[in-house]
């Protein structure tokens, strides 16, 4: 199958979104953007052996390129609206394609996310979604909003999608189903979307978790000129890090729930006041949204253990170019 | 240096243009649309050993791979305003990421594009840009838009960055000033942003030469439900591919300027009554813009000699999954 025919079989459709004035299929995509909205731009690069191992299944693979680019704008506020797919691929494989395209497919019908351009090439596999979403002027919730006393709060549960590597390294063990749920985390996370546009004009400042708490709070804290404290004993986790946490695999459960990548939950903060409509929201949405700290005036993150006593060292979070 | 560093050092710079309300640094940019304005988007991928070879000079691969973003803005009439920059490097290595910069930024400033996000990680060298352009609302420019009757053109010439890299395959020689010339066309491929913009309202539909113009031209009449006849004896080329075409390279200089692809010139029709407006748009650009041929009511494409009579065989365009 050579390019063109790749791209009639595997990428275009009639547009469904009357936004998408022109799709696939010229130079480029034209789409109309709402009047009095703002338009919210990310791109993320997977690439294979890196943030995803050879065999991973495609369908789990093109639901994930997609929602850690969702997840971009749910810590936004933004409601995503069009995808473009630049993906090199070693071979042209049909079956691959479509198992892909099915997961990637799904998750954008989903959240009514059009897919409108792309470029395929044969390379080393890498896949390269763009997410072009839409807010309305001046309401982006951005890292550099966090005042002190602002409370911080996470969504879902944090360090399941580590766990589940950690245990597909054999650096733990997990039951069957604790093995499953953390797969589930770790292979097919659930873009908090709609979490992020009901925080619009409620928190101050929000971030997805794809690096880590500790990290990705500490881009919070840094942009806002501020610093934060939060309790591991707040931290939301599922029953199977919530037992080593407390057993004989503290280091690893503690690494885990504030440096493991992956999770795509969001982070934000939010006024004292704002407690009930939060609590209304978690209700809502039938998500957790757990108060683990708050912002502080000192510059610092400090992570207090179950005793009220700071961490000395604090795990570190993902680095593409650490040495 | 870690991805952070990198960040901050490479990529990050105050926004210049007053449209982008947040860059690099969130978990999205931030745009403003402008009132009446439609959106294009395009995205390309460059593989290292497919697009370029390893060891091409950084800062001109910088230069190109904006290029070839803009080129497809080109091509729809619309004006280049934002861009993102995934990136896929081996290694931090500053030296390389200066000057890869230094060539996209030149450029990005010449056409007023702020990079306004992207994604660093280890890999096996890839770069994709995402571009963000305007026009004006149902004014792009596509492929399916020409109409039997129109006039069927070329912007500057066809064929030197093929006829380059014929020449550094060893397949043809060149001398030292031609050679010099083609590596130009072929590593600093100048996008045809004014052109596509002044070409709103003038032109029926229009194409990048990115494939190779039977490729590229083939596009164009299939969308458009139409066919087109061009005379080889018209083809815009330097006097080094002229000289191939009339000598014993024919064949070669043929395939170079029907098939070469990496021109990044324009190809588009318009009505014969904007002959006159296309010859000031030329003086006005110090751009040839040659017509070619014409588009036709049978759906085929039919490249004459120089007799007036029909090539037999088309040569192929680039196509990746080619087998």
């Amino acid at each position: 199958m050579n390019e063109f025919a790749l791209i009639e079989r595997f990428f275009r459709r009639a547009p469904r979104d009357a936004a998408v004035r022109l799709g696939i299929g010229d130079d480029a995509a034209i789409v109309a953007p709402r009047p009095g909205y703002e338009i919210a731009l990310s791109v993320d690069m997977l690439v294979e052996g890196r943030h995803f191992l050879a065999g991973t299944d495609p369908e789990r693979l093109g639901h994930k390129a997609l929602a850690v680019n969702l997840s971009d704008m749910a810590a936004m506020g933004a409601t995503p609206r069009f995808a473009l797919l630049a993906g090199a691929l070693p071979a042209s494989d049909a079956a691959w394609l479509d198992a892909f395209m099915r997961g990637f497919r799904a998750l954008a019908e989903r959240h009514a996310t059009e897919l409108v351009g792309g470029d395929t090439t044969r390379g080393p596999r890498n896949l390269c979604v763009t997410i072009v979403g839409e807010v309305p002027a001046g309401a982006a919730i951005t890292r550099g909003g966090a005042r002190p006393g602002d409370d911080v709060y996470v969504s879902g549960s944090l360090g399941d999608a580590a766990l589940a590597l950690a245990a597909l390294d054999g650096r733990t063990t997990l039951d069957r189903d604790a093995l499953d749920d953390a797969r589930e985390r770790l292979e097919r996370p659930l873009p908090r979307v709609e979490l992020g546009v009901r925080l619009r004009g409620v928190a101050t400042a929000a971030i997805d978790v794809s690096d880590g708490l500790v990290g990705d709070l500490g881009h919070v804290i840094e942009r806002s000129g501020a610093g934060a404290a939060i309790d591991v004993a707040a931290l939301p986790t599922s029953r199977a890090l919530a037992a080593k946490l407390h057993g004989s695999e503290r280091a690893l459960a503690l690494q885990c729930a504030l440096a493991g990548g992956d999770d795509y939950e969001l982070c934000f903060c939010a006024p004292p006041d704002a407690r009930a409509t939060i609590a209304r929201l978690a209700s809502a949405l039938v998500l957790p949204l757990t108060r683990i700290g708050a912002i502080t005036t000192e510059r610092a993150l400090v992570v207090r253990d179950e005793n009220g006593a700071p961490l000395r060292a604090l795990p570190r979070g993902f680095d593409h170019f650490a040495p």
